[in-house]
C-alpha cells in the first residue's frame, strides 16, 4: 500500500475532500485501546470554524472510544484500498486490532491522541464540538482542528458507498460550470 | 431537458441515492411562494424513520419557506441539467421565480405542498422531523415519506461539488468487493 506524502490544509476548506461524500475512515484513541470504523453518514456543517456532523452508531466499538475521548480523525481512503476499507467495516474493534490485521500505519497527530492512518489520502483532526444528539440520534459533532492533505495527486480517486455492497468510484473532475457562479458563491 | 419516467422507491433505502453526496436540489412552497435551492451539506441519519440532516443557511430564500411550511422536496438532478443546477445556486428566490426562470417543470406530491422537479432523477417527499438544530446550526431533520425515483437508468450521473466552482462527476459503478461484506452488513 502506498503512502501519500503529505502537506498542511486549511481547515476552512476540508468540504473540498467531505462534500463529494466519500466513505471515510474514522480512526480514535482512548486509554490503550485504538480502532477503525468505516462512515458514510456525515455533512459538512460549518467553514469556520471547521465543524463535520458524523452519525457513528452506538453499535460500533468506536463509538465508546470516539465519546469517551472526545476525539478522532477522519482519514480519506482512496480506491486502492477500497477492499481494506470494506473488510474494516465488516469486523469488530473489541475483537481485532484493525491496524495490525490489515497493516495499516499509525501516525501521530499533532492536536489529537487518535492516530491518523498514513496509507489514507487525508487525514482531519478532530475535537469533539458537540455531543448534543450522540443519544438522540448517535451525532457527533465535530471540529476539525488540523488537516492533512497528499500533495499528489491533486484531487483522490474516492469510493462512494450506495448500501448493498454497491459503491461509485468517483469520476471525472470538472470546472466547465464555473463561469456560472457569482464570485461571492464559489 | 428529458423527463424521467418514475416510480415509487422504498424510503427506508434512498441512502442508496444520497449517501454517494450528490449536489441536491430543494423545492418548497409556502402561501403562494415556491422555491428552489441547491444544497450540498445533507446526511442520512436513520433508515426507519427515513431521516435526512440537511444544513440550509438562513440567508437562503428558500430558508423561511421550508421552516414555515415544515416540508420541502429533496430533488436528485442529473448531469445533463448541472448548468441549470448551478445557475440556480447562483440566484435568489426573492427576485426570480426559479422554476419559470429554468423552465423546470413543477410537479404535484402526495404527501406535501413543495413541488416536485420532473426533471430530477429523484424525488424525496419530506416533513421536518426535528427543528431543534435550526437556529444553532440552520440544520434541518427530515423524514422522507415518499420516495419517486427514476425506473431508468438504473443508477443516476450525478455531480458533487468541492466549492470553488468544481465538480466531481459520479463514476464507475462496481459490486466487486461485494463478497467482502457480512451478510448483516450491507
Amino acid at each position: 500500500m502506498s503512502r501519500y506524502q503529505k502537506t498542511d490544509f486549511p481547515t476552512h476548506d476540508i468540504r473540498r475532500f467531505l462534500e463529494p461524500g466519500p466513505i471515510v475512515l474514522v480512526s480514535s484513541a482512548h486509554g490503550d485501546q485504538t480502532n477503525i470504523m468505516t462512515m458514510g453518514w456525515h455533512m459538512v456543517m460549518e467553514f469556520s470554524p471547521s465543524l463535520v456532523g458524523c452519525l457513528i452508531s452506538s453499535g460500533n466499538h468506536s463509538f465508546e472510544l470516539v465519546r469517551s475521548s472526545k476525539q478522532c480523525v477522519i482519514n480519506i481512503p482512496t480506491v486502492d484500498i477500497a477492499e481494506t476499507v470494506v473488510k474494516i467495516g465488516n469486523c469488530s474493534g473489541s475483537s481485532v486490532d484493525k491496524f495490525t490485521e490489515f497493516g495499516l500505519t499509525p501516525k501521530p497527530g499533532t492536536h489529537v491522541r487518535a492516530p491518523l492512518i498514513d496509507e489514507c489520502y487525508a487525514n482531519f483532526e478532530c475535537e469533539l464540538s458537540d455531543a448534543g444528539w450522540v443519544n438522540k440520534y448517535n451525532v457527533f459533532v465535530f471540529e476539525v482542528v488540523k488537516a492533512h492533505v497528499a500533495t499528489s495527486p491533486k484531487l483522490p480517486k474516492t469510493i462512494h458507498y450506495r448500501g448493498d455492497g454497491e459503491f461509485m468510484i468517483s469520476g471525472t473532475e470538472t470546472r466547465k460550470w464555473r463561469r456560472f457562479f457569482r464570485p461571492g458563491m464559489l
